[in-house]
């Protein structure tokens, strides 16, 4: 539970909002790489409150830029992007993807239009392209850090699939939702005790390949949380009740500020993970990452996570989903009293539905949290320390460590005699899951 | 004509506002009973500015709850509403139709879950069901009356006919047209002196079933009112000249705080009566109930009714108009030029455009009150002093006097000698209406 | 470049706004004449904030009028516009176009009922039917003045046509729009040296009539202005450099407080006008005419016209644009690419699109002004001084000067040596442009 103005610190995410201040200390993901043409149309992207305009010039870069010529205040949403950078449509000025002036036609050829010319700036944020994803950086430049050294930017593209979703609520419900693992025996769950319907009611779930996975999460809606906090952010570990005095374990990861890796991947399957990226207050884009280490991913698994499988959902042309808050995510009344407990299909729908439902902003003020809701309070006194710390003069240390977002999370079934620790080490070599380590 | 101050005492009926206290001081209708099915979809409602899930449990009760899981505030709308109660689609936690919690499936079971399932509790109001409505009492509990015991309550199902229609204004000016019954002369009525033209173009009118009536209204813009105060409201007797020094009586009853009977039935005819009942400031649902106390309604009255005629009105699946404030209730100026001063089609929607007309709250700083208006004037100062007597320490009279509630109202032609009195002992069998007297 | 403050005198024409007390000073267009039929249905007007009906009579009188009946505040869009005035749909009150009360049926008739329908008035504004538009005076009696003597107002109908389009911005940028004749090097330029293709790119536009003015207007984004004041308005003449030594000038005018007129018309051409009318601070209707004073028009001119070509817009029946904001004014990427700087087809389209998009009200706080913006800096400062003027206690000159709007402007090649003067006399025969003097 939180007060009133603590639940605005956690949630508010614009220029001047602590929150706000945190988020400029790290490179967001903007757009995907795919949404991007040379020379095409330019984009309206709206990241933390903030209208701006992005574009690929001839040379391949990508420009995130103030929505406004300079000169009379037209959108250059209007504008065209030509030979080396985006014209106003206006009256012709003309600029590069840094917001360098490169044209202004309203003035006479000469030395005096020179001048001028070198004075005029485009306010233009830097960007950097990895992994399938255009990330910017709008943060003070004497703080720009290293771009985080993900397992997925690291691999070659055949090894990745990247997606990017709407989500109609506040980044920090959503970014929770992703944390608290002890709603999958819920949420994401089938009704049915007939393996066939619930293989066809879950099939849009990585859980669902195991069946035992399954009956482990269906019994036991109260799993036991251990979190353990390293140089990104924390690991989640939730242990269930399994067979035989074993554990179940399903070990997530938050990683500073915004993105979450999923639980499930038992060693050889897919990762995957999320990032929560404010567009304003009350909405985000989630972009996903789906990684496999070991194996080029096949064309299968693309289509089936291209079509809404885990974390990806099935969204349309502008990536707005399909099942959403304004049709009721298409809730299917009769599937809820018969397969699953929501009646809406998709894992990401499923968690959209209900993170959406809390309000567009969660009203923590009147919680009642319990002891599966410890991944939850860790993840918020993290994140408001971290934007408590920068008022205070102490740079987050998760920006100045690149190389420790180079984590897995997943699941092991463990004997129930052993601990977090060193069940990270079993299953990742690593007590914080460090790849390659 | 009232003060700014005044107008807002009159018409905003949130849970502070001294008309909403209230209005929390009687039972409100909120649903039609064939909106809800055991174990089915919990609804949406929202009543007094309160936005509240309404379910029907599996023994058949219907509960009327916060729309939040008291948990992590997940929208109780997508809950599964199960075997004796509605289980929140994100952790499992389940409550009874009471606000009772039944399960609490994030803690291990044992007494210490057993202790918090027995103090979370999920806000929940009172419900009745009665004559085809649901009712719910939203106000203290040491003040909770009886049902009022109207007409249409104590009929056999067969007797009676409920609807329910979305109207988009403000509760109290949709009251005022309905008590304000000089306006059938011109926004109810035929422009055409052809008989057979003003039968087609009042053919979902009641009045419509005597063209001596049609007559009298269309003759006589300025009927002369008397009103008589009751225990649970208002007789307002409107008098027309009628032929051979007679007087033609239309007769409405208001009923505290938010109830009308209209005036048109003459002995032998159906009833008819309205609820309106405030979504939030701005809207509100008209419950519409029609009765015959002598014989069942036939199927032709019910689906004449269903199809739109007097008080009911044409609505779709979910109760909103046909004719409705997006689509000017889809007025035909050809019809206003040749059959009525209006253009559009229904008496029940001849009412809301004009009401809505008036603004989403009307503006009763700028009238200009004359003798027509006196049924508008003796409302307004019976609920606002109503309101203001609660502030005082005086409960409303109409809320333990439940009985007073079973009146009729209707017509009648009388020599102008007779005084309203006597009408209405002539006419009824009690000065005041009431039934079975 | 302008403060905060004086953007919003600028911009705001309300009625308590000065910019809002100087429109008020000058007849406005309130509607086509076309839109009014007698006795046929009431129109919703809004003009400078305010929202009114507009109705015809059966004498053919225009009447704009307070959008509520006295008596309950009934919208008299629903009333019934019959022999002689409009009638409220609720209970029968009847006004003329002057405001004057015809009938209050709701008291019996009698020398107290013919009292109050003397007292009762419905506000009503005077309006002038003239060259195809209703026009209203929406400023106090005391200083009403005559109609502006625009030449289209004097022209025989088969020489004028007019028309009327949605503009989704306020109206002062958009009136700049019109002045900063410096745009249409990039705004309404074809990129292809192709002289095809800039035919076809260039459909709507008037300077397409000449291949050599294409040219010209290519070649030199940088005219030089030079601005003469006159009693009506401003003279706007824009000079770009033309063949041999030569200037092509492109000369438009201002007229208080918000008519333009267009720059292209050479000698026996049509001429263009437009008047910006604010329906509120984020909205305005723009008024259209064009005239030939040697010869009516033709009907392909006509047809031409209606469809989209040089002022006039493509707009639906409501008047709404087919090519507006909320599509993006059906923007072609691909036509961007190849033929023309916006990729949007129409002149008045692409001057709606890059006007909209300078923000509902452009922010003039950031601006960045230069020798092509002088039109725009004049303009600004005309009407400013006007507005404070009055509050000074001086009425506006133009006002007093209806005969000086009957001036026009165009275009003209001359030698670089003769200045702005000497050509307005050449090309008009009057310094101002004054016709017919």
């Amino acid at each position: 539970m939180l007060s009133a103005e603590d639940n605005d610190f956690l949630t508010l995410t614009g220029p001047s909002a602590p929150m706000g201040v945190l988020f400029r200390r790290f490179w967001q993901p903007v757009a995907l790489s795919e949404e991007l043409e040379r020379d095409g149309p330019p984009k309206r992207v709206t990241i933390l409150g903030e209208d701006l305009r992005l574009f690929r010039a001839s040379d391949g870069a990508a420009g995130l830029v103030h929505p406004r010529c300079p000169h009379r205040g037209a959108d250059l949403y209007f504008g065209r992007n030509e030979q080396g950078g985006i014209r106003c449509a206006y009256h012709g000025w003309k600029f590069a993807t840094d917001g360098g002036c490169l044209e202004i036609p309203t003035l006479d050829p000469g030395p005096n239009r020179t001048t001028v010319e070198q004075r005029v700036r485009l306010p233009a944020y830097p960007t950097r392209e990895q992994g399938g994803i255009v990330w910017a950086y709008l943060g003070p430049a004497a703080h720009q850090p290293a771009l985080p050294a993900f397992e997925f930017n690291t691999l070659p593209d055949q090894h990745v699939f990247v997606s990017k979703k709407l989500q109609q609520c506040n980044w920090a419900q959503a970014c929770e939702g992703g944390l608290d693992t002890a709603h999958f025996s819920f949420l994401h769950m089938a009704i049915s005790n007939d393996e066939a319907v619930t293989t066809r009611a879950m099939a849009r779930a990585e859980a669902s390949a195991g069946q035992d996975r399954v009956r482990w999460l269906r019994q036991d809606g109260a799993p036991k949380f251990t979190i353990v906090a390293h140089p990104a952010g924390l690991v989640l570990g939730a242990a269930r009740r399994a067979d035989d005095d074993q554990l179940y374990w399903r070990i997530s990861q938050f990683l500073m500020p915004n993105h979450g890796l999923a639980p499930n991947a038992f060693p050889g399957e897919n990762y995957h993970g999320q990032c929560w990226v404010p567009i304003d207050d009350r909405s985000c884009w989630i972009f996903c990452y789906s990684w496999n280490p070991e194996r080029p991913l096949t064309q299968a698994e693309r289509d089936r996570f291209r079509g809404g499988f885990s974390v990806h959902a099935e969204v349309d042309a502008d990536y707005i989903p399909v099942r959403r808050r304004e049709n009721d995510y298409l809730i299917d009344r009769e599937k809820q009293r018969t397969e699953t407990y929501t009646g809406i299909d998709g894992v990401s729908e499923q968690d959209a539905a209900i993170q959406d439902s809390q309000g567009y902003i969660a009203d923590r003020t009147n919680e009642y949290l319990g002891p599966t809701d410890i991944g939850v309070v860790r993840f918020r006194r993290l994140v408001m320390e971290a934007a408590r710390a920068i008022d205070a003069g102490v740079e987050p240390e998760a920006a100045a460590h690149p190389g420790a977002y180079k984590v897995r999370a997943g699941g092991a079934v463990m004997p129930a005699s052993v601990p977090l620790d060193a069940v990270m080490r079993e299953r990742f070599g690593h007590p914080h899951g460090l790849a390659g380590a």
